[in-house]
């Protein structure tokens, strides 16, 4: 196949738009292996023309007037990499309108807007790919839409931020979370305000994006059931290795019948679980399905190049299935329902602080038994005149864990904490220890 | 788009055909939505085709007749699930040249006929695919030429064998190898005949594709350095324990320079490197690249189902890519030549049996020494009137290793046993501790 010059356009010219340009040059002969084509940035949408940097285009590339990329109708490909949700969306929209291919980092635009790109993507006639928007060079998205196009994925459990990650990792080694998280802000892991990743919101619009690619479905960010990380202890991560098990940030989308649970919140993965060795800044998704049994994808999850990477398959996988009907389509084709919250069943473990005299162990035993939560595993520790009971449940509903917990709280036997994380653990809880 | 009908044809019938055709009729709707097209399996060579089957096609599907395949022009992709080098690669070389894209699962084919495979595909303007060929559902040949297409990946580390991946983690519990491959074949996880698995076949085959597909240059079978697990005693895996330490069979494809070393055999690896974590039958491949890092792949490299679902993914990208240039192409596009033998570098696990008297940890550190090989960590045992010493060095070329065993193989001191294994480790090998 003969050679063609393929112009194509950056939005934004930050860390990745930049490590976009350089892969595009460095890689020009690999991408005219794969395709016949080869990409050439001929235009990059920035605020400042006049800023100095790093990877500096060619005079005549770098505008601040939109409309000359809008309007460049050589442009076959554009890649939108600034972030944010607006001015991005409006591009990203007017752009697949008019039918130009467009390939977004941008897990926000994709998470809040998605219905409205892929409706302008259908109208325009092209692409919207997006697999850096999830866990940047790990090809979760891809793998998802073409290698497990016959699976019938049920279930996608993931490490989707590097950050909360690499602080429980921190944790673990004995570290307080505000020395965590000083020390992943000192690494440049974490932003000055960290609430985004520690308050989980990063990884529940990650985790929103591959439940509606899992499943096929729309998930709005508004379903994604949030918690952070900033009320786990050091008391959570020496009883979670007392019994075997790491504290991790896990995204989790299920698919239970035809109805759709999406959350995100710190969990205990039992140490087996292949999602427990997934250390630092690393990310993972474990993908559950009919035909796969499991698999699991591992790598580093943020980070310019790593994004940039991602980026630049997606355009090369653009401009290698054009004309084709391959995978143009929205990957929503149905419209399931959420799972009503405290329907999702799992194990879970109880942290109970109480008075250490007789019968209370009785009466904690009788309010789970209530709500038919059924203990797996009790150790009972005492801690300064009173006692902190360890439980391990089996499969509970959460709203069944959660009005046993209200019940345990009104004990008068009751002494402050009673919370509940779910435990991950593919092998059932029996085999907990308590070492 | 209108929906297309597309019928396709099957070579062999057995576990994986069955299940191909299967999930194509399941999933019909989930190929039609990714693709616009319907497959439909119009033709199977099966050699009997009176064999009473558990998934039965319909009448005038099975044939024993390749022919009736080869000249049916409305079939417009083949999967070949026959296995076997012959007559599979006959057939799979004529349906290649008269125009047929091929999918195979056959890594034998691929690894031993490659070549010749993928110049008929271009003879043919034809499209071959081979996911399956490699770890079964584990979509590593897509992730490795569409989503790495620009990194570079310089080095492939895999458990790519179920079979002896199963047999060292039972051995981890406790089991002689006798026992542990006993038990894999009362649970169908290893052959009656063993030996395309023990021996490392299998992985070879499967780490040669691998390094052809990541570093883009031919790596014929005879390059592989192959060594099994049958030499593999309780003692290593206890030795290995003690270093925290895991006995796993590690395929390695690593491009150094311009040049490309590949080998297979049991390795060491450091409990917090991502491969130690993977358990019985599962396979795992581990990419590293220029701008990802590195990205593991985790899931059942093997079954039926998983097997045909590889090769149902090639099949829907074929029929989505028809058409344009996209990834038709042979993976090799240049000549590399081999390493040579003992070039590569390693940190090693050395196991040395001596005599337990003064001098001799200084003759050992003189030899290791007199071929550079630097010692990282040293332990001393006592062991029924002698000592067994077990060595961690640096990195060392395997050469200079083999080359320092052989001089404490011919001290007066040395009592037998001197012996080396490769660890892999990503954090260096000094933190390793002797529990």
């Amino acid at each position: 196949m003969a050679s063609v010059d393929v112009p194509v356009a950056l939005l934004g010219y930050g860390t990745v738009g930049a490590a976009v340009h350089r892969l595009l040059e460095e890689s020009a002969d690999e991408i005219e292996r794969a395709t016949g084509h080869r990409l050439r940035v001929t235009r990059a949408l920035v605020r400042d023309t006049a800023k100095q940097r790093g990877f500096s285009p060619d005079t005549g590339v770098l505008t601040d007037d939109f409309a000359t990329i809008r309007d460049d109708e050589s442009i076959q490909v554009v890649a939108e990499v600034m972030g944010g949700v607006d001015p991005a969306g409006g591009y990203v929209l007017e752009l697949l309108r008019t039918g130009r291919p467009v390939v977004t980092a941008n897990k926000q635009l994709l998470a809040r807007h998605g219905a409205e790109l892929f409706e302008a993507a259908a109208a325009g006639g092209v692409q919207l790919r997006f697999e850096a928007s999830v866990c940047a060079a790990i090809p979760v998205i891809k793998v998802l839409r073409e290698s497990l196009v016959v699976t019938n994925v049920h279930r996608v459990l993931g490490i989707v931020n590097g950050t909360t990650n690499f602080i429980l990792s921190a944790m673990e080694g004995g570290h307080s979370y505000a020395d965590a998280l000083a020390e992943a802000q000192r690494l440049g892991f974490a932003e000055a305000d960290p609430t985004e990743d520690v308050a989980g919101l990063d990884a529940a619009a990650k985790t929103a994006i591959l439940a509606t690619v899992a499943f096929g479905s729309r998930v709005p960010l508004e379903w994604v059931d949030v918690e952070g990380i900033e009320s786990v202890t050091l008391d959570h991560v020496a009883a979670a290795r007392a019994l075997e098990l790491h504290v991790k940030l896990i995204g989790r989308a299920t698919l239970a019948g035809d109805r759709i649970d999406v959350r995100v919140g710190p969990a205990l993965v039992d140490r087996h679980h292949p999602l427990a060795a997934v250390e630092g800044a690393f990310n993972a998704v474990l993908l559950h399905g009919d035909a796969i049994r499991e698999i699991m994808l591992e790598g580093p999850g943020a980070g310019g190049i790593e994004t940039a990477s991602a980026v630049v398959a997606d355009m090369v996988s653009i401009v290698g299935t054009t004309g084709t009907g391959f995978l143009q389509n929205d990957p929503v084709w149905r419209e399931l329902e959420r799972l009503p919250a405290g329907e999702l069943s799992s194990p879970y473990y109880l942290r109970l602080e109480v008075d250490d005299r007789t019968g209370v162990l009785a009466r904690i035993a009788q309010e789970l038994a209530a709500q038919d939560v059924s203990v797996a595993r009790l150790v009972q520790q005492p801690a300064d005149g009173h006692a902190v009971l360890h439980v391990i449940t089996h499969e509970a509903r959460a709203g069944s864990v959660d009005a046993a917990l209200a019940a345990i709280r009104e004990l008068p036997e009751s002494r402050g904490e009673a919370s509940a994380l779910p435990v991950v653990s593919d092998n059932g809880v029996e085999q907990l220890g308590w070492g």
